[in-house]
């Protein structure tokens, strides 16, 4: 059965790639503070940088304050990406980045918004609302999300490091040494539990390496969105070591503005690539 | 100083309510699937309801999933408010139900959007990214959020409801009574900490009253937001004998459907007006 995460692995074997190209139109990057010059961006982005890219992440957040132009402009962004894959003869996966979360008839909106009306293959979700919340996403197998599990900044241990109480234990033993179990780990164990038709992975933030092992040890299988590389000072063969699965796969990495504001992003591009790819290869 | 939940305070007075009428245009409800319906929907509750509308809260999935003519429509909903607070001569705030959370400058690209470009005045955040995620929407006092703490649906608990350890402890004791710490208790804790500028209030689902009592405990200062009643089964008397604070205030409660489908939904709204008046001065 064809599911989002076995498109993205067939997108990662024809580009040997584990790049995630990210488009976030900051206005500070534009020429002009408008939704056209935000569409230009990330257009030329997509043309320089589809040979190296496993998949595409547009962030929604930059084209949602333009308002409605920058609605009409992500989805021109989407549909330039479907026409890059066809030019390749390779489907290069979309992810939409746009961390919702709501329950019932309104998460199948959104799914509706992101799936049907702007046409990405998956989406990132907070997990706060559980499982109900999740479901609406999960619906068709071709579909995926990221549920945000541990995220890559300084407040993300506000909650996401928190001890829980499993088993009304606190801690767990591991080994036969007591272990305690984080917020984000127990979210890595549930979202493993709920990958049934292989359409859900999780985000965990490339600064936090032993976070990731330990959500690698309660996830075994799946895939990770691992931002914090470049500007957040994560390093390649570090975030590879914690991260990948047994069969070497199983991290996408993100990258924005260490490809965007590069000189010559083509080449940053190419360079990010080749740097996974030996890393991997370790 | 003038904050978000001085002008929400000052609008309850005014109206003598607590109800936020809820703008949901799902398309079931409408004379054809179209953001040009969605908009006359939503113009035409507002105008049967805004006497008793102590906030409006248009929920951003049903106009997401109409693209850019959605997004439209949901700025000149929010236009269409401003209009009628002004004829009425006073401020109804509005609260986008939109549930965002990203960090850094994504965050101020969603605050922006949300405050700026549709001209909202609330939002509705999740907190699991933590608190840097939620500092950019909190700048201007003026500006407000909701954050989610202990939500409506069945699926709250698979997150919310686990007991977490704070220092070091997983049980805490209240009244010389050992007592679980929840995770939704927590977040109470932490946003009435946050809370310095009088702009930060809490998603409460009237479907769990103990949660509901727990968190004005651990929040005696906040304003709830507390949906369940109507659709879900919750009942004003009980909700509002759990939630409100020692002044008689602090909650919200919103109500979509159970207006909008109503015969009459001026009629609707001026029942619900006073059957919280009347359980208030209980």
């Amino acid at each position: 059965m064809e599911t989002f995460f076995s498109f993205l692995q067939r997108r990662v074997d024809d580009c040997s790639s584990l790049l995630c190209v990210g488009l976030d139109p900051h206005i500070s990057d534009l020429k002009e503070p408008t939704a056209a010059s935000a569409l230009t961006f990330c257009l030329t982005l997509i043309q320089q940088t589809s040979r190296y890219a496993a998949a595409f992440k547009p962030n929604a957040a930059f084209f949602e304050s333009f308002g409605a132009a920058g609605w009409d402009a992500l989805k021109q962004v989407i549909e330039a990406i479907q026409n890059e894959s066809n030019r390749l003869g390779s489907l290069i996966p979309v992810i939409l980045d746009a961390k919702r979360g709501d329950i019932s008839s309104t998460a199948e909106a959104y799914a509706k918004s992101a799936f049907e009306t702007l046409g990405a293959h998956c989406i990132t979700l907070s997990p706060y609302l559980g499982k109900d919340s999740i479901d609406p996403f999960l619906n068709d197998p071709e579909k995926g999300v990221f549920l945000l599990c541990k995220t890559s900044n300084a407040g993300s241990g506000d909650l996401q490091d928190l001890i829980v109480t499993i088993d009304d234990r606190p801690q767990t033993m591991i080994n036969g040494q007591s272990s305690a179990v984080y917020l984000y780990e127990h979210v890595a164990k549930l979202a493993q539990k709920w990958n049934v038709k292989n359409n859900i992975g999780l985000v965990v933030g490339a600064t936090h390496l032993e976070a990731m092992q330990r959500i690698r040890q309660a996830a075994p299988d799946l895939w990770f969105l691992a931002p914090g590389v470049g500007a957040q000072g994560a390093e390649i063969e570090s975030v590879l070591r914690a991260g990948l699965r047994s069969d070497r796969s199983g991290v996408l990495i993100p990258v924005s503005r260490g490809i965007s504001r590069a000189e010559n992003p083509a080449q940053a591009a190419a360079k990010l690539r080749d740097e996974i790819l030996a890393a991997r290869n370790l």
